[in-house]
C-alpha cells in the first residue's frame, strides 16, 4: 500500500516536473521576447507560447493526473505533511484548471490579445474609448471565469485566488479599512507642516553605461549570484525564474535619474532571491513554487524599500556610486539621495509613487475592479470614476487618459485581482523585515555583505523553503509570529518619516 | 473523399506545426545556453531540453501521425505535387524515428552526454585515451542505430541519411575520387612554385568593440534583416533558426585577427539567409525545412568564400573597414586582406584551413568514420590512423591530441556522417554561385547592396523556396541545370588561384 502511494507520488512529481520544464521553456521565450528577440518574430513567438502553454494545460488536466491525485487524496495519512499539503495544492490547481475548458481558454486568450493591442493603441492616442469596448468584452469573460470557478462571497474572490490563494475581497476591505485612514492621517500631517523636501535633480544624472556598471556593482554587493542569474535591459523591468539556478532580472535606464535603474534592479533582485531560494530538487511541485504574489512582492519591496531606502544601506553602497562617478561624487550625495528616495508627494503615476501614496493608487484600482466584477460599475463610466477618485484621494486630475486610466497594462492582460497583491506585499515586507531586525543582530546598524547574507539565510529559512506548501498567511506567521497586519506597515512608515522629519508630531 | 484528404492533410500540418513549436522552443533554449545562460543553469537546461525533445518525439511517433500518413499515402493522387512530396518526406522521417524506440534514444542520449564530457576533459588534458572508451561505446550505439534503421550497402549510409538524405558512401567515394587527385595536383603546383604568399599579420589586429561594429556594418551591407535576426557572441560560432522571422547567428573574436569574427559572421549569415528564406506559413512541414546539411552549408560557404573572399566584395565593404579603423586604414589593406584570405597553406586545424586544404581534413575524417562504422578500424588504433593520415595528406603531425584527433566536437556528439556535408557544401556552393553569375548580370563586376539583393532573390527562387520537398541533388539541378559535380569546385579554385598567381601553369 505504502509502496503504491510512494509510486503514485513519484509519478505525480514526474508529471509536474515535465510540465515545469514546458513552463520554464515558455518563461525563457517570454524573457527573450522582452530582451533580445528580433522585432519581426512576434507572431511566431505567440504561436510557440500558445503551443507550450496548451501542452502544459493538456498534460496537467489529463485523466492520469486525476487518477494519481484521487489515489493520493484517499491516502493522505501515508504521506508526510509536506507531501500531503503538496497534493492538496495540486488538487486545487486541478479543480481550478479543469473548470476552464480548452474552448474558454482560447476565447479568453484571443480576447486578451485583442484587448492588449487596443490598450496599446489607446494609450498611444490617449483615448480610453479605443480600449473600452475590448475591456468590456474581457471583463465579461473574466466574470464568466469567476462563475466557472465558483465563489461564495464575491466573484472577485475567484479571480483574486489565482494570485493570492485564500485571500478574499472581504479581507481586503478590512485591510484597506485599517490602512487608508492611517495613510490619510500621516499624509495630512506632512502636507499641513509644509515639510521641506529638498531635491537636487541634477545630482542624479548619469550615463547609461555608468548606470549599468552601478547596477552590476550593487548586485554584487548584495550577493546576487551571477552563476544563477543575470541582469538585462527591457522597457519594463521584470524578473522571471526558469529554475532556482536560472533567474533573470531586467531594468531600464533614465539618463537623468539613476534611481530609476538602480531601484528597479533592487526590486527585481528581491524577486530573484526568492526564486533562487526555492527548492531546486522538486521542480513543478509546490515546494519549488512561490506561495503567492503578495509574498513574492514582499521580497522585492523588502530589498527596494526597507533595505534600499535606508541610510545604512546607502552608506554601504556609497563606494559603488563613487566608482560610477569616477570618484567625483556630488557633494552630500548620499544625503540628497536619501531625501529623494523618501520624499512623500502625491502624483499621477503608480510606478513613480512613494511608499505612502503608492497605496492610494492600488486602493483606487481595487475599488474599480471590484465594482466592475460585482456589476456596480459600467466600463463606459470607468474613466470618469478613475478621474474622480484621483481627485478625491490624490488631489490631482490626469491631463490625459494615458497618464490616467490607461497607465497600467494589467487589465488589458485580463489581470483583474492582481493589484491588491502589491499592497499585501508592502505589508508583508514591513512585517517580515521587522522580524528579521529582531532576530539578526546588527542588521540595522550596518549593512554589509555579511549582514545581507545573514538576512538572506534567515529569509531562506523563514520564507523561501516552504514554497507554496504553506499559504501566505502561514508563512507570515512562521516568519513573524503574527498574522498579516497593516498596522505594522503604518508603524514602519511613521518611524521612517519621523526619523527624517523629527519635528513632525505623528 | 477529396474533402477527407484535405482534412487529413490539414490535421497533419497542424500536428507538424505544434512539433515545430516545441523544436523552436528547444532551439531558443540552446541558443541561450551558448550565449546568455548563467553558468549554473546547465543541469536544469539539460532537463528542459530532454523534456521538449521527448515530447516532440512522442507527438511525432504516436498512432495518430501514422493514421494520417497512411490515409494520405493511399490517396497521393488527390494531393498536389508539393503536398505529396511532403507526405513522402514525413513518412520517411516517421519510419526513421519509429526504428529508434524511447529506450534506445535514452541510452544514446546518456552515452552522448558521457562522451561529450569525456571529450571535453580529454581535450583539456590533450589525452585521447580519456575519450577512447566513451567513443567506443558511442560508436557501438551508432552501429546499432544504423542496424535499426537499415541499409543496403553500408551502415554508414543509414547515418549519413540523417544529414544528407539520399546520399551514400559509394557516391561519396566517387566524389572524393574525383576531387582529391585534383586538389593534390593543384597543391603540388603551388608548393613546387614556392608561390609568394604575403601576409602582414599586424594589419589585422583590431579591438573587439571595433570588430563588433565592423561585423554589424557588413551585415547591414549584405542586407541581413535585423527585424528577423540578430548577431551575438559565443565561443563557437553557429546559426540557429526558430522561424524565418527569428534567425540568430553568433561569432567569436580574436583581437589579433579581425578575419576570424568577420568571416565567421559571413558564414553564419549565409546559413541565416537560407533559414529566413524558408516558407513562413507552413512551419513544421517540409516546405519550411532545409533540404540537407550539404545545401545548408552551400549557402554559408557561398557567402564566406565565393563572395567573401573575392576582390570585388572586399572593395565593396572597404567603407566598413575604414569606419572600424577610424579612417586610418592600413596601407593597401584590401590587397593584403585578399592575399591573406586566399593563402593556400596546409595546417593542422580544420576550422582554420584554406578553401583547398580544408577538404583533406574532411577526407581524413570521412575515411576514419567509414572504417569505424564498417568495422575496419578499432577505436584504439584511431589516433595512430589520424596522425598517419595527417602526415600522408597534409605533411604535418599533430603536436598533441588536442590539435589532432580531439580537435572537433562532432564525434563526441554522436554526429558520425556529418563531416562529408562540409565538402558537399563547398561543391554545391561553387555550382550554385556559378549559375547565379551566368544569370545575374553584373554580379561579378561590382558587388553592391542591389547586386546582393538580386542574388538573394535568385537563391530564394532557385533554392530556398523548395524547402526539403526536393532532395539536394534536385535542388542542384533546379538551380544549376546540373547534377552535383566536384569538377566545378575544382574549376572555381583553379580560376581563383590563377587570377591571384597568373604565372602558375594550372
Amino acid at each position: 500500500m505504502a509502496e503504491e502511494i510512494n509510486a503514485n507520488y513519484s509519478a505525480l512529481s514526474k508529471r509536474m516536473a515535465a510540465i515545469a520544464d514546458l513552463n520554464s521553456a515558455a518563461s525563457l521565450l517570454q524573457w527573450d521576447q522582452e530582451t533580445y528577440m528580433p522585432s519581426g518574430a512576434g507572431d511566431a513567438r505567440a504561436q510557440q507560447l500558445a503551443t507550450l502553454y496548451g501542452l502544459a494545460h493538456d498534460q496537467f488536466t489529463d485523466s492520469e493526473t486525476l487518477r494519481l491525485l484521487e489515489s493520493l487524496r484517499n491516502n493522505l495519512a501515508n504521506l508526510s505533511d509536506t507531501e500531503s499539503r503538496s497534493v492538496d495544492r495540486i488538487w486545487r490547481d486541478y479543480q481550478r484548471k479543469t473548470c476552464l475548458d480548452r474552448d474558454f481558454i482560447e476565447r479568453l486568450s484571443i480576447q486578451i490579445s485583442r484587448s492588449f493591442h487596443a490598450w496599446e493603441k489607446a494609450r498611444k492616442e490617449q483615448d480610453f474609448d479605443l480600449f473600452a469596448p475590448e475591456l468590456e468584452r474581457l471583463t465579461e469573460l473574466k466574470r464568466e471565469e469567476a462563475d466557472r470557478i465558483g465563489y461564495t462571497e464575491s466573484p472577485y474572490d475567484a479571480l483574486l485566488d489565482e494570485y493570492e490563494p485564500g485571500m478574499k475581497a472581504s479581507e481586503l476591505n478590512r485591510i484597506f479599512g485599517v490602512l487608508m485612514p492611517e495613510l490619510d492621517r500621516i499624509y495630512r500631517i506632512i502636507a499641513s507642516n509644509r515639510v521641506v523636501q529638498h531635491e537636487d535633480e541634477l545630482a542624479f544624472a548619469l550615463s547609461e553605461d555608468k548606470q549599468w556598471m552601478l547596477c552590476r556593482d550593487v548586485l554584487e554587493m548584495i550577493g546576487f549570484d551571477s552563476h544563477c542569474g543575470r541582469l538585462d535591459r527591457s522597457s519594463h523591468p521584470f524578473s522571471i525564474g526558469m529554475h532556482p539556478s536560472d533567474v533573470r532580472i531586467t531594468t531600464r535606464f533614465n539618463a537623468e535619474d539613476l534611481t530609476v535603474a538602480l531601484w528597479s534592479t533592487l526590486h527585481e533582485a528581491g524577486h530573484a532571491f526568492y526564486e533562487m531560494g526555492l527548492n531546486a530538487e522538486t521542480r513543478g511541485m509546490p515546494l519549488s513554487e512561490a506561495a503567492s504574489l503578495g509574498i513574492h512582492e514582499s521580497q522585492s519591496r523588502l530589498w527596494e524599500n526597507q533595505i534600499g531606502r535606508s541610510m545604512a544601506f546607502l552608506r554601504y553602497i556609497e563606494p559603488a556610486f563613487l566608482n560610477a562617478f569616477d570618484g567625483k561624487i556630488p557633494h552630500d550625495f548620499i544625503g540628497k539621495l536619501h531625501q529623494k528616495l523618501n520624499r512623500i508627494e502625491k502624483g499621477l503615476i503608480r510606478t513613480e509613487a512613494d511608499e505612502l501614496s503608492y497605496h492610494y493608487h492600488i486602493y483606487i484600482r481595487y475599488q474599480i475592479e471590484l465594482d466592475m466584477l460585482e456589476g456596480r460599475l459600467k466600463i463606459k463610466d470607468l474613466k470618469e470614476r478613475w478621474n474622480g477618485m484621483y481627485e478625491t484621494y490624490l488631489g490631482i486630475k490626469p491631463g490625459n487618459d494615458s497618464e490616467g486610466v490607461l497607465q497600467d497594462v494589467h487589465w488589458s492582460h485580463g489581470s483583474i485581482g492582481y493589484f491588491p497583491t502589491y499592497t499585501l506585499g508592502s505589508i508583508y515586507a514591513s512585517q517580515i523585515f521587522n522580524a528579521s531586525l529582531n532576530e539578526i543582530e546588527g542588521l540595522n546598524q550596518l549593512q554589509s555583505k555579511e549582514n545581507l547574507a545573514q538576512l538572506k539565510q534567515w529569509l531562506q529559512h523563514k520564507v523561501f523553503k516552504f514554497g507554496r506548501t504553506l499559504d501566505a498567511n502561514s508563512i507570515c506567521r512562521k516568519s513573524t509570529n503574527n498574522d498579516l497586519n497593516p498596522t505594522e506597515f503604518v508603524n514602519y512608515l511613521e518611524t521612517k518619516i519621523q526619523s527624517i522629519h523629527p519635528y513632525l508630531a505623528l
